[in-house]
């Protein structure tokens, strides 16, 4: 049976990555974009335009999927609070399919990266996921029940937000908690992390770094680590058992069969991965802890893409 | 519409309460029993004793719901792992219902109290609500699009297991994990809590009761802070705060719109309460922390025992 080509735009805080996809997940047209995400038309105009162009290439394209970096009353097509875009109470399902003219599904990009994993990539066959992605902050979203769980109208499942350190440092994120996970193990608190290895141990190569006035970032710190820097494994290794606590929450409460990990900090791979997966063999409530994968993101970069062509995909199901 | 009764039975780790609930949630031929539960044939004896002694009383019983202190597969009625009484691996509604010649249903004891809640206490009307028992140990349950969430096949939401406290104490429930909410403000935690407070200041009516050489228990330093005792209210502000931030973390991720607090600790009422009142509204998530209520529970002691004959009304209704 022939599926119908749809578009799936995963928008996150600075890039855009969509293009067109098949019924066998083949995706051509592909389109990229970086924005600053300053001004609202421009951040709608970059969108349609980017599923313009991706559908030029196409015939037959049945309809687009949106992700976008911001909470969303997915029932209404609704944007809510978003910490990177200005698209606040916009009406994006209704905008975009006006400039479109064509069906118009939107969700939280993390929500769509989920749907990508759990329909094609490392989630396959699980009813209870939880994805995380660690990058500039921590996002994540929560299938229960083998749906995506969307929290009510759009508002919960902030992941990134649970304190594991009640006297943790403030969240640098729109939040008023502290040790937040997102506090802890975002890219900022690894290059911090990296910083005080870095002073503790003047032979490493991280601490060259800080000696040539070189600003240390978290995507540095993993680079370093994956070089074999004791200083950089050491940051990576504390922010993976970190995790690991972020994640002894998740599994007590949901216990998921599978907890996928994305986001640039995922570079990290095992040395980051490993400490957090010993901490939740340690801490975490039986039967659960032996049942749950702590595993990288398949679809990589691509899961938000591919989730998105799949909410399209629904819609188009759906009539 | 005349509705037919049902019995609820709320089973607790050392005492049962039941009765006869009809359809304007009058309750007759109460029953209570206590035990030390050491033994399963004992366990199931005692119950079905129970449930045979208020069905005795009245004529035309439809079915009968029990609420157990266990992880409970509530599709297949069977009990799973339980800290307080021997019924692992039980078959308990088929087991049940032979003894009693009439349908049961079983679920967790804190799933029964917060259905109890929903339908006819403090969290009438909402979606999204989690519900806390603190006594011996911290007990939770869920409700999430207006269903209680019952985790897969039972395992998950393990709200008291949520680590707060990286580095905190180990938790003294069949748990691993150290600093979880049940470490830090059950009972136990209460009680040494006031010991610290009274060893600090010799002029409290705690300390004059270390002096004695009496035993502190979490219930004693909830009652000397009602009495004005300071040091006896610092150690239940201090369990309210800590309390406030499991609370940050049920916010985040649920976004409840009511949080019902049960339990022998809700003794300690608003001197216990408005201390995680304050935490929330300082540390979670808007617009979640301005929408949520902490409440205590309505039906208080009952809850259980009506969400039990809730229990085997659905049942009922079912058919």
């Amino acid at each position: 049976m022939a599926r119908r080509r749809v578009i799936g735009i995963d928008a996150g805080g600075t890039k855009l990555l969509g293009g067109v996809v098949d019924g066998d997940l083949m995706v051509e047209h592909r389109v990229h974009r970086l924005w600053r995400g300053e001004d609202r038309r421009e951040v709608i105009d970059v969108m349609a335009d980017a599923a313009g162009e991706a559908r030029a290439g196409a015939s037959d394209v049945a309809a687009v999927g949106f992700g976008i970096p911001a909470q969303v009353d997915f029932a209404r097509g609704v944007a809510l609070a978003s910490n990177h875009l200005p698209l606040n109470g916009v009406a994006f399902r209704e905008v975009m399919a006006e400039r479109l003219g064509l069906p118009v599904a939107v969700d939280n990009d993390a929500n769509a990266a989920l749907l990508g994993e759990m329909r094609h990539g490392a989630a396959r066959g699980s009813s209870e996921v939880a994805l995380l992605t660690l990058g500039t902050g921590v996002g994540g979203a929560l299938a229960l029940g083998g749906s995506i769980y969307r929290g009510r109208d759009g508002i919960g499942v902030e992941l990134g937000h649970i304190p594991i350190d009640l006297d943790g440092p403030p969240c640098p994120g729109r939040c008023d908690g502290r040790g937040c996970l997102e506090a802890l193990v975002a890219g900022p608190a690894i290059a911090a992390r990296g910083e005080r290895e870095a002073r503790e141990d003047s032979s490493s190569a991280l601490a060259a770094e800080l000696a040539e006035g070189r600003a240390i970032t978290g995507a540095h710190v993993t680079e370093l680590a994956h070089d074999g820097d004791q200083a950089a494994m050491r940051a990576i290794t504390e922010t993976g058992r970190l995790l690991g606590i972020g994640l002894v929450a998740i599994v007590n409460l949901f216990a998921p069969q599978v907890i996928v990990m994305g986001g640039g900090a995922m570079r990290g791979g095992d040395l980051l991965l490993d400490p957090a997966r010993e901490v939740v063999a340690e801490r975490a409530l039986e039967p659960a802890r032996d049942e749950v994968r702590v595993v990288a993101a398949e679809l990589a970069e691509e899961a938000g893409m591919i989730g998105a062509a799949e909410l399209a995909r629904d819609l188009e199901a759906s009539k």
